[in-house]
């Protein structure tokens, strides 16, 4: 069923969209990239992510898969504006970071849509940000449902493959619950250090505070200094997940408070040997794949 | 009054100590390491970190200034017992990461004090993470107090000097206030965030999680999954401080969760800009020494 080479269109040239384009081209497929913006068509072209490109949506109608790499918000508005250029049989794939409600209404207003979320991203955005081999040896996960059309999955599954990705497969719901924990909730718990910094008031702490800052601070709040937008998109698109992670933190953040104020050092030391231990089963394999 | 080259103590013989031997060695000053294990001490003499090593502190009786390198919780209980073998006019200082009750201890037990906190470390610990250059473009702070004697700072401040690390002069209080928001809460933070985690009870989820997680998690976690007897002597020696930024991170975590249960689209984004907005004050500088 899938073909060698493959006519693949591109919604949206960002750091997602311009890295998939590199890589599908080097694998042999013809890429068509669509953009709003006249000079990000001309960048993704000129960097070699596309073969051609244009701000015209109805040029993906040839077209046998298409990846939409818009932001989050955009994705449905998007899809509804170009279902009516295309052939029943072109394959519709998204990577947004949040499933169970994009699945649920591009499944309705598709057939043959599939929706994904390749794990990867750098602290830059944009087409200038995209890289080749962006995806490789990093998770892709698919969210296939009752209605998905097990050929249709076949043929992104061999794209993601061809990417070097690792293929996970879930339920929309249960990918939306595991991106809560190790994804949206670390966002908001990172953010929240960096407000907290900003609630000092003796300015003598604040400078000092700056100046001696280092690994550990700075790590800690990468991820919450990251693009504001994507950060509102996970709240507003995952809101009940993100908001029973919140609550928990918030249960174990009172319970640390409780220990530290009543000296329960033993305790404390037991909940510190605990996330000690439980970490590498997070982060072993990044550990290994990173750098 | 600093003699170019000295004889120098080392107490406590591992990450801090240990590269401090190595660093100070090759300035020339004659570097005596004492550590409770025999081990250590041979160790370190393999290594190239101390000219010669003990168990016994009444080596040290000779060296001019001594670096106090020992877990925080040790520094008082050991000090008591070197002084017994000192003169008067040996100079002591310490390298532990909370100030004020330190210091206010050590000034009371020997006048020729200086609290001191090199703010440098790795993931590893132990007399083998010993390194040359730990300390080099690291911010090195002296918390002098009222009775600190001026000569016996200019000496220790040459020594930092040597290390290549910027100094820093403060109140041991503010200090302790600074630390507490850049390196004492992000350790909780980061630790609640595993322990948040291991909460979920869907065991599919928590496999997917595992599976998905990556650089976001890892960096967020990190400092979290670190040493748990660091954790507690952080919670322990700056109870009230870190307990004061506990209780400002609650806060603004019931107002993220309130602005999200609300759906206030708006003001979480202008949250999130400022968070992005604010970081580089305290990263810049870090983000340019590291790697």
């Amino acid at each position: 069923m899938s073909k060698s080479q493959m006519n693949i269109g591109i919604l949206g040239l960002g750091l997602i969209g311009g890295s998939l384009g590199f890589d599908l081209r080097d694998q042999g497929h013809h890429i068509i990239g669509v953009s709003r913006q006249e000079s990000t068509c001309e960048q993704a072209v000129t960097l070699g992510s596309v073969d051609e490109a244009s701000t015209d949506m109805s040029r993906l109608k040839s077209t046998e898969v298409i990846f939409v790499c818009t932001p989050l918000g955009l994705i449905i508005p998007m899809l509804e504006q170009l279902i009516a250029y295309l052939s029943p049989t072109t394959i519709i794939t998204d990577v947004g970071s949040v499933k169970a409600p994009i699945v649920k209404t591009a499944t309705s207003l598709w057939n043959n849509f599939i929706g994904g979320h390749p794990m990867a991203g750098t602290a830059e955005t944009g087409i200038k940000a995209a890289k080749r081999k962006l995806f490789n040896n990093n998770p892709y996960v698919f969210t296939p449902v009752e209605a998905t059309s097990n050929d249709a999955l076949k043929i992104v599954e061999t794209l993601a493959c061809q990417l070097g990705a690792n293929i996970h497969y879930c339920s929309p719901e249960v990918h939306d619950k595991a991106v809560s924990w190790i994804s949206h909730l670390p966002v908001m718990v990172s953010a929240l250090l960096i407000s907290s910094c900003m609630n000092e008031n003796d300015r003598t702490v604040v400078q000092l505070a700056q100046k001696l800052a280092s690994s550990g601070f700075r790590d800690t709040s990468r991820v919450g200094g990251g693009n504001p937008e994507l950060g509102v998109m996970m709240a507003k698109y995952n809101r009940q997940e993100l908001l029973k992670s919140l609550k928990e933190y918030r249960c174990n953040l009172d319970r640390l408070i409780d220990l530290i104020e009543r000296e329960d050092w033993e305790n404390l030391e037991q909940q510190l040997n605990l996330t000690q231990q439980i970490r590498p089963a997070f982060t072993a394999k990044s550990e290994l794949s990173s750098n």
